[in-house]
């Protein structure tokens, strides 16, 4: 944030940074390079099958979530609908991602290329189905570039080159202002290590947010128990951060930015106080100090909110209470439209509910500015479309004289005082 | 805790539920099957060449800590020093697991049994350097059976029947208080399969706590970039716990109590917070519930203290300030002993600095009731030892008068009204 958030009591900027779109699956069929159509019938008979699973496993859900919301539901891919539905929940502006089902999966681009990119095995596949989404992206994103900000697939564990080559072809286009990689590597080199380069120079040059987003995980460790995938999916969905952290990137490409989308933000103040102390704490790691020397240039913490930002859906209360110590310049809240883990159709209900006890600087940060940051969007566009359809202080029912601590983040961030932390390492 | 701890001034009896023994290398050959010998000798060799590399490459940190505690480091296998050496630390009974060295590997079990076990991929060698090192802490155990638990190998992924019969074997020996598996489970099945099941009814029989400690993880990712391991060797050390919760192990196998150990217990809370919610909170995970109904019966917080205990090791300052967020009652602190991440040899000015504010009854769970409980270790036996060696809270600056609030559990787990949870699904 080049300068404070206003604390006035204009109608907030809301950006859901964590939508999706995505159109039905038979319908990605023009999208996508007819060498691959054989292929796309096989896969959309699949899907077909799994939607019929998914009909009788979890009957009941399935028949609910979809009738209560027949119509809005068609705003996965439908740009009216679509607007009506952020309208009424009180959304500005969004970061799309693929799969607008997370139901039943029947919005996934061909060949499961969205959120399940890294368990396709063949990079034809990988990148025919990654490009047809992009395509169809482009296009729904350009029906208004100020509210959508679309992320492209590039799948770029199967080859950085071609993944280069089409981070270069999204350059610039009318509101495509990310990628996303796979979340997992698997046997590719891991993303720390110099395989990736050009994929991150090549971002960085093009201004495109880098992210994984929550879904992947070890799947052959739990069977169908799905207690475990929920404990574990936050780890594999946030490893990235490390690999690119650690490695240096940040340093070596300094206008890289990488956001991890649904995924929390509660392990974020732990993460710091640990690495923070690591790498700068007095008396630490006395075995290992002289291994972690030179990785880095400034404290773990010190690139949230430059480098990295967490879109971090609908935030829990308890993560909300959280935001100086996770980084209020870095928490970038999110609907998950059209996904019923989040907060919609109830959007501004859940704001009133969550963010009366938040001051009006900070609920301007988390709820939107933190989001136009990152991803460079149009403000003053933004703050027309909020003009009409932005709830306010008064209606969230803030107390407008309620102010931030100057020195809130430093007094959250407790470790820095108590291990003495500069960078030392 | 069948009983509230003590609030009286008499000394601490203070159990290190995180020290480490085992021979120099080269001495294991007594202990090791003759068949072995040829591929022992191999395995020494390599131990020594790894020695100069470190010696070369950490020199000035080497050359300080074993110039410094020369006479101490000798305890890892002499029992005499050892003695001397917990006397000196004010410790009366301890927890003993495999690497007296941490700092250069030299005291590892034949072909690296111990605490990366994992990397073995043959299970002769597993299983035999396993053995080798169970007979020796055997006799080391032995030697003081009041004051030392030993933890002994066994490499059940390769061959759980073998392993059984290792267990077996184990049973009832004086001194043996548990077994410690490999951290992960690599191409093997997971822990929470059913694969194992013979393995924990064993452990549970005969009244032996599994162990998984820190030390493996997914190398390959990391290249030697030493901030990446550590930011992620915690997660590879308890996602055992999950695995036995979440399968229901511990319903299934009500006397089996696992220990996580040399992982921190910052991650805890946390933890506890989100998967009581999704198996208990209202209104949640609208989706999956179904699919989380009967694996277990209790909230996952309930289990920690009955099956779940946390080797916590030297505890930060402020994982002391989580402890009843974190578990009271399932919270062992360790000193590490003879590494250097450790508090030893400084330990009672350690515990004088970081328990000041505790009060005593939280203290006497900490330091060593949790460990007695967990283990069935000799109370009145460690007493005697404590009488002459254990600190008093006078000498740790506590106020006599402080008190743990009854509800203190409660208040720190701050969920359990806030979603109203209750076991649901």
């Amino acid at each position: 944030m080049n300068q404070p958030a206003s604390t006035g009591g204009e109608p907030y900027v809301v950006v859901s940074s964590d939508t999706h779109a995505g159109l039905q699956c038979e319908d990605y069929r023009p999208y996508l390079e007819s060498g691959l159509h054989d292929e796309f019938e096989r896969y959309v008979a699949e899907r077909h099958a799994q939607r019929r699973i998914a009909e009788e496993t979890n009957a009941e859900f399935v028949a609910q979530w979809e009738g209560d919301n027949a119509e809005g539901l068609l705003g996965a891919y439908d740009p009216v609908v679509r607007d009506k539905v952020m309208d009424a929940d009180g959304i500005a502006g969004e970061i799309i991602f693929a799969d607008g089902d997370a139901v039943t999966g029947q919005e996934s681009p061909p060949f499961g290329a969205g959120l399940h990119a890294g368990q396709i095995t063949d990079p034809r596949l990988a990148f025919g189905g990654a490009r047809a989404h992009n395509r169809w992206l482009e296009e729904f994103c350009a029906t208004d570039p100020v509210r959508r900000a679309g992320v492209a697939l590039v799948p770029i564990t199967h080859d950085p080159a071609q993944g280069v080559r089409e981070i270069e072809s999204l350059a610039g286009k009318p509101g495509i202002r990310g990628i996303m990689v796979p979340t997992m590597w698997h046997g590719f080199p891991a993303y720390g290590t110099d395989h990736y380069d050009d994929v991150w120079a090549a971002c960085a040059e093009a201004g495109l947010v880098v992210h994984t987003h929550s879904g992947e995980a070890d799947f052959s460790s739990y069977g169908d128990n799905v207690a475990m995938y929920i404990s574990e999916v936050p780890f594999w969905t946030h490893r990235m951060l490390w690999q690119l952290l650690f490695s240096g990137k940040f340093d070596r490409f300094p206008g890289l930015r990488y956001a991890v989308v649904e995924c929390g933000s509660y392990w974020i103040g732990d993460l710091l106080w640990k690495t923070d102390v690591n790498f700068g704490g007095t008396n630490k790691i006395k075995k290992m100090g002289t291994r972690m020397k030179g990785l880095i240039s400034r404290l773990p913490s010190e690139y949230f909110g430059t480098n990295v930002f967490i879109g971090a859906s609908t935030m829990s209360r308890e993560e909300i209470r959280r935001r100086h110590l996770n980084g209020i310049d870095a928490l970038m809240w999110g609907t998950d439209y059209p996904h019923p883990e989040g907060s919609w159709p109830n959007t501004v209900e859940r704001l009133e509910t969550d963010f009366r006890d938040v001051s009006i600087e900070d609920t301007r940060q988390l709820l939107g500015l933190n989001a136009v940051d990152c991803y460079g969007l149009d403000l003053d566009g933004l703050t027309g479309v909020a003009a009409r359809v932005g709830p306010t202080p008064e209606q969230l029912g803030q107390d407008p004289d309620l102010r931030t601590p100057a020195d809130a983040t430093r007094a959250a961030r407790w470790w820095l005082d108590e291990y003495d932390c500069e960078l030392r390492y």
